[in-house]
């Protein structure tokens, strides 16, 4: 198991999505750092399920901190953070366990942790995880914007369309999910962080790849500029107010994995949602026999919506690790 | 700076690309496994220069083992693999420590190292050190593959175009250079392998952002997949020889970061080399006056292809990681 | 912060002495653990207080696991285990923030989180901390017996005595208290367990050493040893039932990092128990003016009789640590 | 294995006694900072061969930098040092390699890498591999100097004896050898270094005890305070040029995990050199008869002496590790 990212900063995600509380620890931010807990709730609430093309399933989310803050300040010791369960509905899930859900990790969990796995709802592999990620990674975003940084994801594709008519996809499923694209820009970095052979790509993209469903990660032109000539895809520099810039930032931010001082530009594939209300083949693990499948229950059409502010959450964090070894 | 990777086996990576030599250090490999110098020097020779399409810059890249290897196998301490650097060219380079080049570290390792780095031939963050990653990665896919574990890369695109016209682009561009995409599929790997919310993708990405010029990294059917719809992209469960595999193979070969036992499948997206003889604009660091660049000397037009072997070797180093552990 | 240890097993402490609660995530343990929680209390009642010699205060101290079981056993995925505080008084120590206590971390927590520290009790400094680190240890003790590994720890010196007579001590300290050593041993370890220029003694000191009130860690003949001629340190090899084994235990079961099967052993010295009722010197971290203390309150007179089983958690967690890996 | 410590600033030894090279990795050292070279040859004769007491092997020990280091500065990338063996006598040995010598690795090398291991001469377990500690801890150790820190190590005990009488005993050994404590000292370290459960004493002891030999680490007053009244051991706090400081220094300069400002002291228990002259037990690893056996060739009488700035240099780059951080 590895359920944990960082380097200055440690954060350790733990619980399972039918359990009785999942949370996180949050081992080195800097003491004295205000959290502003109406803030850090209006940011956790865009994660929430029961939104507008959400998965109807409510929980308050209310992050609890149980260590680390005292009179609304944090002490330098490590921060735990602990959302509780709320609305489990077990049996939905119970009846699938010998039946590996396409596209979940229920089959891997399987072998992996020989049938031990609590994988009710996905268990520990649940999208739900990503609440204590979000609750974390709302701290950095306030700690970040007083440094003058600030974050902000948006969906950029759902199933190969951009722009309003993303919605009417999500609208017309009947049952089935789909893909989406989040790109997410970090403005105000200063130039200089990051760095080493394993840069700041290689941090970020081990803890993006952490949220259930990510599939791909790039970095400003990305695949895009795989298919492009050096003459259109080099950024030239230039002077601005005195410093150093470039005219564009097809490098998203990033040279030799170190910050340019440009905006920081990364785009994530969130693949679709594995559950859907239509039939599908599988096997019986224990008795190997084809098994047709069609999974009930209450599912997000589209996971890339709700993973929005998740991406800006760990954008946050892997820049303040970054940043606190300053 | 952080030149490693890997968590059981850390491999370590040294050198400049104009220094004296470069290397690696691998700590953690198991003891008494065979080094084969023919089928190593073989491998190797894929990515050295003076190939076609690529820079006529001849090294030897012979990899010397100064330690850790006895009577031919690995005795279990850290083995140090040295390179030397036998054809620089510094005076090419010397001229343009003060205008930092588009598209290279150069002027971000200037601030992150307050103009100490040795960037002569992009330094530490050349692609030349590659050589030493492609020696420790050509020792694990010898590991790998007496465990039935095979790796191969192969370039899918090359300026947005595949198949043999990929190196009518190459051909044709006239001093100036492009992107590529490499494919990379690992067969034979057991069910079970990763795991944690920050399973095989986090680990593999980290170490694949390393390579110079990725911007890009996915898995299985990746920024493709989400665009498709959930039952297009889930991969139905089967049996087929008594084991549980997947008709399709959409989540390449990881469900949960955790190896299913299909293919291994991740593709990388290449920037197009920053080194081109079309003049660009640029701005000295020391009087902050816009400047008319034109790079001489040596470069190869496109990364992607000799990167090929990069992308086997750093596969078969995480793959190694993860399974030593077992 | 660094409130974690352990490489492929991970375990953060979280907590302060006078919040809510304090914990601890485990993170890789085994799947498939049976946790027996009868055998698990009454492990922590040794650690917990109300014994004799020990500080009056009361705490249930049971261990709540909230994540990573299921049905009694572990699931993979991370441990979060929790233990209210239920028995504070903070009013003990409220007046003192301002008046560093002699031998306690007040003052360089001060300075070191620019007095934002929740230091009530000795905050995350607190011997109360070891508390989950025996709720974890205990699991790790269950588990290393069903491998044939015991571990035991014993009090073998008090106040530099031995025997009966360090309970006198104890008991004729009118105010004043006393530090201890304490001896772990563990038995039934196979050879080769460990290993690399920082081995098992290395991973063990840097865990011991996390005890609060431990300035000492020596293993084998330690210290003594040192006082010894070559021809008296070295343990001669023999052959027993067909192993071979040492005739004498200097080594402490180790060489060159690397367990050789025999006993391990080591020892910790514990400081003093810093709070003390006689009157000491200190100062006033705002005005600088000297000020004469008098610590009132509940404390243990030798914090070394309720480490026995702390030591015993942590050696355990380390053992397993670097099995888990095998 | 692990041959590497260090946080922020890793290092990584590499090489076996016997081996063409020995040699470390440093990655994470600042950028900019001078080496002065012929301090760092000063520095490292004290740890050279053939010194009065020490065995008269002899070893020019010129660290060669190899990368990082450039016009005389270090650059910001991994720095690789490397020694080269040059007076290697193998035959001195190999004919042991079936009979493991009392108080060595042999034996548990044997087991732990499958007898792959290069163990002529101690193997990657020899006391050489202290070299390149010494060259790599000689930078910090400049480093260092140069923010007013310095580090001092010294013998305090040989046999058990110390001032001028050590030196008689190391004289009156035929062919025996005597174990010692070394002391180290660190003045100038400011207040607030270190810190988390796990603070200085952890990651000093951690690197403390991979120098060969080494089975005791204590920290201030040690295992000699763990015998002492808390009235006794305590240090009062008062107030010296403005500052808060202690009288005493039973502390160590560590409370907590975290610098007070006083000087930061340890001592290690070194046992005595295992290779001795006179006849010893030990078991034929293939027939597992009983075999008597007498070591020749060259050896330390006492490695204590020699280990002295070997203590210097681990000191001084568990400091840097810590403060670089800042």
């Amino acid at each position: 198991m590895s359920s944990e990212f960082g380097k200055n900063m440690r954060i350790s995600i733990f619980g399972e999505s039918h359990g009785e509380v999942i949370g996180a620890v949050i081992d080195g931010l800097p003491a004295g750092e205000e959290i502003n807990e109406q803030e850090l709730l209006a940011f956790m609430s865009k994660r929430a399920p029961g939104q507008a093309n959400t998965t109807p399933r409510k929980e308050a989310d209310i992050p609890k901190f149980v260590s680390g803050v005292y009179n609304g300040k944090t002490t330098g010791s490590p921060i735990c953070i602990i959302i509780e369960n709320t609305d489990m509905r077990s049996p939905d899930y119970e009846k699938l366990s010998a039946i590996p859900r396409p596209g979940h990790a229920d089959f891997t969990a399987h072998i992996k942790y020989s049938g031990y796995a609590d994988m009710r709802g996905g268990g520990h592999f649940s999208g739900r995880l990503t609440a204590p990620i979000c609750a974390a990674g709302g701290i950095a975003l306030q700690i970040l914007k007083r440094c003058g940084i600030f974050v902000n994801a948006h969906i950029t594709e759902i199933g190969g369309v951009s722009g309003d008519e993303m919605y009417e996809v999500v609208k017309n499923l009947s049952g089935d999910s789909v893909g989406g694209v989040i790109e997410c820009i970090a403005a105000g970095i200063p130039p200089g962080i990051g760095g080493g052979m394993f840069g700041l790509e290689s941090k970020m993209s081990y803890a993006l790849f952490g949220i259930p469903g990510v599939k791909g990660v790039e970095f400003g032109s990305g695949f895009e500029g795989s298919r492009k000539k050096g003459s259109e895809n080099n950024d030239a520099f230039c002077v601005e107010n005195g410093n150093i810039v470039t005219k564009t930032n097809n490098h998203g931010g990033l040279l030799g994995g170190i910050t340019t001082g440009m905006p920081l530009v990364f785009r994530i594939a969130l693949k679709p949602t594995p559950s859907i209300a239509l039939e599908q083949d599988s096997v019986n693990l224990q008795t190997l026999e084809s098994v047709k499948l069609k999974i009930e229950g209450r599912h997000d059409p589209c996971i890339a919506i709700r993973a929005v502010p998740v991406a800006e959450a760990v954008c946050a964090l892997v820049l303040l690790d970054e940043m606190v070894k300053k």
